[in-house]
């Protein structure tokens, strides 16, 4: 894997050279995470059998509901079930003979082909918070979110070295129209980002407009025989596929364009209270939407999803980082790799009202499951806060510091010659030290993640300086990657074209806010 | 194992018992986490006979220095060591083989028999924070640390229901002089807790006070036959013992009483900057100590420890919760796992001033890190802050807090007929709810860890309430925690032994403080 680097650099001799070189805009992503260590596994053999069992009885006996989607209906009785009114049984094995067209792994490209990712296999792909209908920082406090705050957010999302991909509604721009403002969306990630995105899913018509969109960035041609956008595809758990989404996950499938079928869980109130029963159901969810994918076209590349929270029995808040989300986040990743799928969960999820430590302990508790349950695209990677309410300006730049953590651990231990670093132990013998050793010289560069971000300092120094908390060093950092910010080149015809469309399609039709 | 629960109840008839009931004081210790999840592998078995060679090799050809302990050398060379000058040479084996003698897990008793703890296998015992001369609150600040506040720790951690032990030096008593800190400290944590506790290492004489308190507490004979304290015995890495921490190591292990032999490794200045040169560089270390224990007294409890922090390479400061502290924590595990020892890592680590998000992402990331890794016994899981400068008040309630999801994560995944959960999910079926379930009824209360700290509350009521960050609910838990304690009931007599013991020792020294 290449890294992808794009830097501005002054030209000029001697010292003026040199200090501009130091201080230099470097726009830097880092390669998809590609896992050198193991996966997690909570569940044994015997566990995952019986899981798996459960979920066909559930497909078979009990069934799943497709909602005001006759064609859906038929084809599903087409494919061999036994269709209810809007029921669907589905026998014992179809689901998962269906899955097997769906490619283990693909590859999502960006218009800016170094930022492209292979989503699936060992890799892991890190994407922003999606959904929430507030921001909140430092400053201004929790407000609704405007078009501005997005424009904002995906331009943090492309100067965090550590985040792969543009994401997808990083938050609602709640002052433009609900029925024009995927257009806006679109327009945002094509034109302030060259990394991978999203499209939108909210209308089958506004999944089409992304797929149009997207042939004017990247040809016709090219959208017909590549992966350019992936897209999420909600299931409404209990066992419930409605017609918006699954009229997105057509649009999509057809379009060759890649979907995460994903249960959204709150246990306790759309799975059982327990970990097993809550597996079997995500796992009979998830079979379901992807077999459905593979009928509407077979090969259409697929992500298995697990959103899955618990809740507050004495309140019915949802909650994040506990320990019941972590073992169905291992298990789901297990039941996704028998299925030869790749595996979209995990998060920066959290409750808490304020980038805090509550909000720390909850993402981190997250953050670390994610990456040893074998997740390869992780949504929701950096900025989420409070329930998913609220995209944070401090939180997002917070968490992508963390991801840098994720991509150390993940590379495993070096078991090279250097790496053994027996000279080193040799060159400085008991009671010495190693700093000054060669080795040390050699490689201490790379040899630790460092933050970007976090205090190291000594306790004066960081006394004197104002004595700021995490919150305080993050609101500096959010204004000097805005203030660092350069948009990508786009050529301009391109620029023109995608103006034009979203101007075109927001004349045809009068405001919507419902 | 059994739950051991105190509780003040106040007799009376009808609702004022009921309601005197609900409002009592619970105090409840869980008992020991037993896992039952596998850990997790990092190495393979190749890269694990590599490390073990290379110690071997570091132990045969470098050696390791046993300074000021001329009997140390005598006991070496009599075992088989090449002893040249202090440095001790040992042949490839030797130490294995004598380590061959250590328990793989052993008791720790406690003078309440509830609160004994078993450490080794798959076990996992939570310690509180050690070794901070500074404290910290919200209200007061940061300031030295006195005999008060070393009380105060002392009852957080019996009124904290996730910890299993009292621990050690909770913080260091300044305004106590040095050569006497030690007496008060054993007779707060005997006193003020019924929990196991650490003894002092600072010299053999304190080492030996230890233990001869251990006897007023226990009965002599008692001491002779149980293992009653563990104590923290480090080693000056690269490879170096010293006489002090040798000298307590030496009064221990004769009594019986176990020690954690523990190499202090700042990365990059008392290791190599690599991850697998560090993890030889600390069998190699533990392998000496161990072994050296088990001349002293074959059979002795010993603990395979390992305090692994990274190096900020620009400014020289420890950093925590990082990636390569985390490689290192699995990999020792696996290698205390191939020694059949107990082993003692992980805690809630952070550099961060304050208990912020830093702090928490720092701690959290060293938490679930522990818990997979294997950790039998884990030091500083509460209260750690600013590099282990400074115990904090609100942290340890914070980090006590979250040890709550290691004891449910560690239960693994009920795969029982009500963990499945099948009938559950037929009553509700598609579109349903589960909130009203028959099977949420039978298990809600169970069914979640549930925080005693941290907000769920809807937004609006939050914000009403003040808008807490987490340090503001941590200081009211505190406050509320200290208000609830009662000091558990010890027999007068011995209570009266040992505050005599405590008075003649201070009554024969004059007070020294370096």
């Amino acid at each position: 894997m290449t890294e992808a680097r794009t830097q501005r650099r002054v030209r000029g001799g001697g010292g003026a050279a040199r200090r501009a070189e130091r201080t230099a805009v470097r726009i830097e992503t880092a390669p998809v995470i590609a896992r050198n260590i193991p996966d997690f596994e909570i569940l044994n053999a015997e566990a995952l059998e019986i899981i798996e069992a459960n979920a066909e009885i559930i497909l078979e006996e009990i069934g799943v509901n497709f909602l005001d989607n006759p064609q859906a209906l038929k084809v599903w009785r087409e494919a061999g079930a036994d269709v209810q009114g809007e029921r669907v049984h589905i026998p014992h094995g179809l689901a998962r003979k269906l899955c097997a067209t769906a490619p283990a792994a693909f590859t999502q490209h960006a218009r800016n082909p170094e930022r492209n990712v292979e989503i699936g296999g060992r890799n892991l792909v890190l994407a922003p918070v999606y959904g929430p209908p507030f921001v909140r920082d430092r400053a201004g406090g929790r407000r609704y979110a405007t078009m501005a705050d997005f424009s904002n957010f995906v331009r943090l999302g492309y100067m965090s070295k550590w985040l792969h991909h543009s994401g997808g509604t990083v938050c609602e721009p709640t002052d433009v129209a609900v029925n024009k403002r995927h257009l806006d969306m679109m327009l945002a990630h094509m034109t302030l980002s060259d990394k991978p995105y999203m499209g939108s899913v909210t209308e089958p018509d506004r999944a089409a407009d992304s797929v149009a969109m997207s042939r004017l960035l990247f040809g016709t041609e090219f959208v017909d025989e590549h992966t350019v956008i992936t897209s999420l595809i909600n299931i409404n758990s209990p066992l419930t596929f409605d017609s918006t989404m699954m009229g997105a996950l057509e649009v999509y499938a057809r379009a060759g364009q890649a979907t995460i079928i994903s249960p959204f869980i709150v246990g306790g109130a759309m799975a059982p209270v327990s970990v097993a029963g809550t597996l079997s159901q995500v796992l009979a969810e998830v079979l379901a939407g992807v077999a459905y994918s593979q009928l509407i076209r077979p090969g259409a590349p697929v992500i298995f999803g697990a959103f899955v929270t618990s809740i507050d029995m004495n309140s019915g808040a949802p909650t994040f980082g506990t320990p019941e989300a972590a073992k169905i986040t291992y298990g789901a990743g297990q039941l996704a790799r028998r299925l030869n799928l790749p595996y979209r969960s995990g998060g920066s999820f959290c409750a808490s009202k304020l980038p805090d430590a509550q909000a720390a302990y909850e993402s981190a508790n997250s953050l670390n499951v994610a990456l040893l349950a074998g997740v390869n695209f992780m949504l929701h990677a950096c900025g989420w806060l409070e329930g998913g309410l609220v995209s944070s300006f401090e939180k997002f730049v917070m968490d992508a510091d963390q991801l840098g953590i994720l991509h150390h651990l993940a590379q495993g231990i070096d078991m090279s010659e250097n790496g053994q670093a027996m000279d080193a132990i040799r060159e400085v013998g008991p009671g010495g030290h190693f700093l000054g050793c060669a080795h040390t010289q050699a490689n201490f560069k790379d040899a630790f993640w460092r933050s970007d971000l976090l205090d190291y300092k000594p306790f004066e120094t960081w006394d004197e300086e104002g004595a700021r908390d995490t919150q305080a060093l993050a609101e500096l950092r959010v204004a000097k990657l805005l203030g660092d910010y350069q948009q990508p080149a786009l050529d301009i015809a391109v620029k023109e074209a995608l103006q034009d469309y979203v101007a075109r399609k927001k004349d045809s039709v009068p405001d919507a806010f419902v």
